[in-house]
C-alpha cells in the first residue's frame, strides 16, 4: 500500500471547533434557533470540513467515472455492456441525467475513462486514463491486481487536484457495477448477499437470484480479507469504484466536502475511510439510494442522508441534487439578516 | 359561502390521461426505467395539473401573507407579537429565509399584509390588504366573522390571478399561528390536540402545556362544525390562513402546481380541499415539517412529502425547496437525450 501513503497522510482530522462560530452565526439569524432543521447540520458540517466559519462552494465539481466489468459475462445486468460506452458518450454531450442536474445545481461535469471495455471517440472533456479494457470477472478471482485498484486511486485522486474542485461530487457508470458494489458490501460488512444486492438496471427475479449467486460466489472465489481494504477492492471492486476512491481521499485531503452520490459511490467511500479514518469526516451523504445495499452503507459509515427520492440512477445525480442543497443552506447562512441587523426582537423567553 | 361560489367552480379536476404520455416520454430517456424515482412522480404530476405533456414552470411565485393573532395574549409563543411586524418588513428587505431560498431556486416571493396588527411603513412591493389588525383571540370565540374569513380567501385568489403566477407557492408569518393551525387540524381532523400541538418557534415545556390548553379551550369555546370549512376556518384560523386558501384555491384555478410549505399552510390546504375537492390534485406537499400537526394533515390529505429536512421555519421555506426539486425534475425530463436519440442500446430483457 507503500504508493498510496503520501495521499493518505494528506488526510488529516477537521477541527470541531468552527462548529460552535458557525451555529453561534446561524443562531444570530432571523429565524427561530434550530428552525432551518437539517440545513443548519449541512452548514456546520461544511465550515468544520473547510474550517472556516464562513464557508464557500465556489465551483463544484462532479467526477463521474467510467469502467466495465468482466462480471456482466454471467449475465447480472438488463442492459449490454456496450451500453458503458454509448453512456460515455451522451454524459460526453451532455444528455445524461447528471449532465441535467448538474446544470441546474451549477456544478461542472468531469468524464473519465478509467477502464471502459470498448473504443471510445475523442471528445473534448473526455478525460482518458484508460488502467484496463474493464475488469475480470470477480466471480471467478480477482477483478483487478493491486497495482491496479492502486493505480486506479491514484487517477481519481490527481483528477481531483487537476480540477482544484471547491466541492466533490461523486458519480459513475458502469454496466454491472451494482454487482460489484454489491460484494463489496458483503466482504466488508458480512452481510448476506441477498440483503445487499438489489435490482441495479431494473432485473426481474430470476436474474436478480443470479446475481445474488454470482456475489456469493465471488466471495468464495476471492475469500476476500475484510481487514485489507485494497484487497478487498482489488478482488471484488471495479476501476470505476476505486477511481471513486481516489476522487473521495483526495477531496478530504483538500478540505473539501466531499458529496457522496448513491450505492457505488458510497462502497467507494467505506474502502475510503477503512484506509483512511480521517475521511469519513469529510463525507456528506446526499441521498438514500432505492439499492437496499447502500442503507447498509450509510448505517455502517454512521451517515444519515439528507434526499430520499427512491432514485437508483447512478451517474452523481444524488450527488448534484445533493450540492443543491448544499447551495441552499449556505445561501441562507450567507443571505440571511441577523435579528439585531433587521431590528428584530428576540425570543421573550 | 355564496360569495366564494365563482373561485370554487373554477377548480376542475385535472384530466389523468396525460399521464400515460408523460411516463411514455421519460421512459425514453437515457436511464433505467423508473430510477429517477420520486423526480418522475414529479414530472407526472406536474403533467397532470398542467393539462401538457411538456410542462414548464415559468416564474413560479411565493406567496408569503402575513397576519397577527389574537391568542397571543394567552401567550403562546416564545416570540412577541410584535416580531410578525418586524418580520414583515426584513421580508421586504429580503433578508428572511425564504427570500434567500427562493433566490436561490429562481423563485420570486410576493409579501402581503392581510392583517398585521402593527404599523408598517410602505416598502415597494409590500401589498397591503389588511382585513383586520390581527384576529380576536380564538381561545375565548370565533378568530374572525365568516365575512372576514370569505374576504381573506378573496384577497389570497386575487394576488395569485395579479401575479399570474406559473406555479405557486405557499408561505406565511404570523405570530401565534401554529396555534390556530393546530386547533384547525383537532377541529377538522377530531385529533386529539395534544398530538397535533407542537413546539412552533421552540416553546418551552410549561408553555406548550399552556398552548395544548389553549388549543382545548378554543375548541370548547367555538364548537366548530367539522363539516362546515369556513365556519371551522373562521373560528379558529387566522387572516393569513384564509389567505392562503385563496392562494391554494386560485393556483388550482389556474392549474398550476401549488407547492405547499409546512403546517400552517397544508393547514390552509386541509380547508381549501374541504371547500373544493377537486384541489387536491393540484397540490405538491414539498416537505414534511417538524411540526406533529403536520405529518397528521399529510395523511388526512393523502400526501406523501418530498424532503424531511426537520424544518419549520414557515415562510415559504419549504415550499422554495419544493419548487428547486420540481426545477431538477423538470431539467430532467428536458434535457436528457433519449435512447433513440444517443445511440444508447435499450435493456436486453
Amino acid at each position: 500500500m507503500s504508493g498510496l501513503e503520501p495521499l493518505l497522510a494528506r488526510v488529516v482530522a477537521p477541527n470541531p471547533a468552527v462548529a460552535l462560530g458557525a451555529q453561534a452565526r446561524l443562531d444570530q439569524l432571523t429565524k427561530p434557533r434550530g428552525s432551518l432543521g437539517r440545513l443548519e447540520e449541512l452548514v456546520v458540517r461544511v465550515a468544520i470540513i473547510t474550517g472556516r466559519e464562513t464557508p464557500s462552494l465556489g465551483s463544484p465539481v462532479i467526477f463521474t467515472l467510467a469502467g466495465d466489468h468482466g462480471v456482466v459475462a454471467d449475465e447480472v445486468s438488463a442492459y449490454p455492456q456496450a451500453v458503458t460506452a454509448q453512456m460515455v458518450e451522451n454524459l460526453c454531450r451532455g444528455g445524461a441525467g447528471v449532465n441535467a442536474l448538474a446544470r441546474h445545481v451549477g456544478a461542472r461535469v468531469v468524464v473519465a475513462d478509467l477502464g471502459v471495455a470498448g473504443e471510445l471517440p475523442p471528445y473534448p472533456g473526455l478525460v482518458v486514463r484508460k488502467i484496463a479494457r474493464g475488469t475480470r470477472n470477480l466471480a471467478n478471482g480477482p477483478a483487478m491486481t493491486r497495482d491496479e485498484a492502486q493505480a486506479a486511486i491514484c487517477v481519481g485522486a490527481a483528477l481531483v487536484d487537476e480540477a482544484a474542485a471547491d466541492c466533490v461530487g461523486t458519480g459513475e457508470m458502469g454496466i454491472g457495477n451494482t454487482t460489484a458494489a454489491s460484494a463489496l458490501t458483503a466482504a466488508r460488512t458480512g452481510a448476506d448477499p441477498a440483503a445487499v444486492t438489489g435490482r441495479g438496471t431494473g432485473v426481474d427475479d430470476a436474474r436478480w437470484a443470479r446475481k445474488v449467486a454470482v456475489v456469493r460466489q465471488a466471495l468464495a472465489a476471492n475469500r476476500p480479507d475484510p481487514g485489507d481494504p485494497l484487497g478487498v477492492l482489488a478482488a471484488v471492486g471495479g476501476l470505476e469504484i476505486a477511481g471513486l476512491v481516489g476522487v473521495i481521499l483526495a477531496g478530504a485531503a483538500r478540505r473539501v466536502p466531499v458529496v457522496l452520490d448513491g450505492f457505488i459511490a458510497t462502497a467507494a467511500a467505506l474502502v475510503a475511510v477503512c484506509l483512511r479514518a480521517e475521511a469519513r469526516e469529510y463525507l456528506i451523504p446526499a441521498h438514500r439510494s432505492a439499492e437496499p445495499g447502500h442503507s447498509r452503507l450509510l448505517e455502517v459509515l454512521g451517515l444519515v442522508p439528507y434526499l430520499d427520492l427512491r432514485m437508483r440512477l447512478g451517474e452523481g445525480t444524488g450527488a448534484a441534487l445533493g450540492i443543491g442543497l448544499l447551495k441552499a443552506a449556505l445561501a441562507c447562512y450567507e443571505q440571511m439578516a441577523t435579528f439585531e441587523g433587521a431590528g428584530v426582537s428576540e425570543r421573550v423567553l
